[in-house]
């Protein structure tokens, strides 16, 4: 299946963008044609004399520890153009050449996912918010996919490992060096339950300067990215970023003006970001995107409308005010004779009403019911 | 000046509805030319029998006592169409007729003002937060509007009153009946630093059901309306419809997810609110309106920044990374070979600064310095 030629063009491949590979890539149509052409290819190239070394001699010894590695029923090595290789990641124009993954379930790659990330110190808070909502939309089908890191990461991880969704955890180096080490119980769990992911290979370590290009990977799996607590400088607002440039729904948790972790998320709302109050609130806005695509999760079509006070249709003023409107267009004049109340004290009520969305004000004065929004 | 029809028309006036006579005024040009007409336009009008009898024979000693109230130097009755009336308010299609006024500061009136509302039960976070800033506004010239309700609104007076742009109440009542008691002190406070406002003529008791109709004052003042914490059913959400309706400013304070009190601004932010976590937002947003209108705040000009954790300018290897790049488009190789750094390194530092809107990505991999914002 070309592992040969992948390996080759792997070990090769480090020296030079991913961009660079995946565009050679696509014009020759397989490793294997791309090791041939790369000779051609690199002389146009900055960089490249390393890398054609590389190509011209492999690294053997690299390539060996790489087959060992895969050796296991339960890794495999994901290349770009492979049926396995995930669609929404295809999309990327730097989607990376190749994922390593470890796990029991590597059909999570192609399901639908929704990236939880945040701060590595959140509050209390933060980090039950993080589990609650990766533990209902986990139950409810969703994936969710997260970077592994202390905090946020961490309890996203958590509430879904062992629920219907479940997790995929995208790491920053090699999957034989989890870090951070104390997540390497979580990492066992997760690659018992769900799936360990990297773009680098077995045996790199990782490096903070790949952990911004290892959240174009969570983002860029995902259909949406929730921020559940940052500061402005979290590297979740990077991973959110990247969802917004690959088009995808960004989500962010508000929180008080006095917790400097909101300050990343209120960030983002002001650039476009939904603001989540609840997890229920994600299903609803991923319903019609989950309906596009023909994917059917657990119970999106009987996803809980936001819970919220006591309506003002529990008020029986306001229930027979509803009752005598109907919904063709009626004047106050005549809502205030049908209801036996004064004009001023229907205008009051509708005006609440019409702010609930349950009644519109049309012109010259009338007013008519609306539907109920499920 | 008209007085006498003003009065006559006034005491006339509260069967019929505002929008009514505002364009029978506008209509007549003065209260006395409608005095005059008003037979013959209240013959059409389904509901001025009553008021048609209360024109023909004004009572005499509700006129009387409305005199002997307007007597007192600080107090005055502002009609809509004399010069006094604000011009903001004159906008609105449902106008008041004339605004009663106690109150050393009738300039106030005219003032570029900005509506701070909310929770009658705020949270001592929130109550401080009100407080803190209408005294930031107010010493920088904004004139803070409010309902002189508990909770917030008295707040947010308090912050205001003794400071340069000084605070404006607008009552749900006669301004002989301050409304809550509890405010009794406040209120005078206002009236001898700034102004209490109502469209209901002295003697006339507050109502609920007056309060949504006075808040369409509220908002129609100002150049803006800030909710600081309320719930889903807080009457502060009616005041941002107006503000909405009237094409003013609405801004949001968001809160913890767990806090009631913050959805009726999660609200408001996911219908187009614009999210503040600090005072300055406020002026920074309202700047460019008030420059277009000619007003020139204390220090509008001079507003801070928000203030945010330390910058990534001030970083070293940044610093230098912002130096070597410069405004002209550059490619990242070059940047890498003049900064010292591998081109990965470049890269996710690059990435980081374009978050931060210091560095713009441009076409074919190139990138620029950003000027700095303001």
């Amino acid at each position: 299946m070309g592992l040969d030629a992948w390996l080759t063009l792997l070990q090769a491949a480090q020296q030079v963008s991913t961009r660079f590979w995946l565009d050679a890539l696509k014009r020759c149509g397989s490793a294997e044609a791309l090791v041939a052409e790369a000779p051609r290819l690199l002389a146009q190239h900055d960089v490249g004399a390393e890398a054609l070394a590389r190509l011209a001699s492999p690294d053997a010894a690299t390539i060996e520890r790489w087959r060992a590695w895969l050796s296991r029923p339960d890794r495999s090595l994901i290349t770009f153009g492979s049926r396995d290789y995930p669609a929404r990641l295809a999309e990327l124009r730097d989607a990376p050449l190749a994922l390593w993954v470890e796990g029991r379930e590597r059909a999570l790659l192609a399901s639908p996912q929704l990236a939880i990330v945040g701060s590595r110190s959140p509050t209390t808070d933060g980090s039950r918010t993080a589990e609650e909502f990766a533990r209902y939309l986990s139950q409810r089908g969703l994936t969710i996919t997260s970077g592994l890191a202390t905090g946020i990461d961490g309890a996203s991880h958590r509430g879904a490992v062992t629920m219907l969704g479940g997790t995929v955890a995208v790491l920053g180096g090699g999957l034989d060096v989890i870090f951070p080490r104390v997540h390497a119980a979580l990492a066992a769990e997760i690659a018992a339950h769900g799936l360990l992911v990297s773009e680098y290979a077995p045996g790199v370590a990782p490096q903070k300067l790949f952990f911004p290009q290892r959240n174009r990977i969570i983002a860029g799996l995902s259909l949406g990215t929730l921020v559940v607590e940052a500061t402005r400088r979290s590297g979740s607002l990077i991973t959110a970023r990247f969802a917004m440039d690959y088009g995808r729904e960004v989500f962010a948790i508000p929180g008080s003006i006095h917790n400097p972790l909101a300050r990343g998320c209120h960030h983002l709302i002001r650039q476009g970001a939904k603001l989540v109050e609840e997890a229920a609130d994600i299903l609803i806005e991923l319903a019609p995107l989950l309906r596009d695509e023909g994917i059917t999760l657990a119970s999106v079509a009987s996803a809980p409308a936001t819970a919220d006070e006591a309506p003002l249709t529990s008020d029986p003023s306001y229930q027979n005010l509803l009752k005598v409107l109907g919904f063709s267009p009626t004047p106050i004049a005549d809502l205030s004779a049908r209801a036996n109340l004064t004009t001023a004290e229907v205008s009051s009520m509708l005006l609440l009403l019409e702010l609930e969305g349950l009644v519109e004000a049309l012109p010259g004065g009338r007013y008519s019911r609306l539907g109920k929004k499920n």
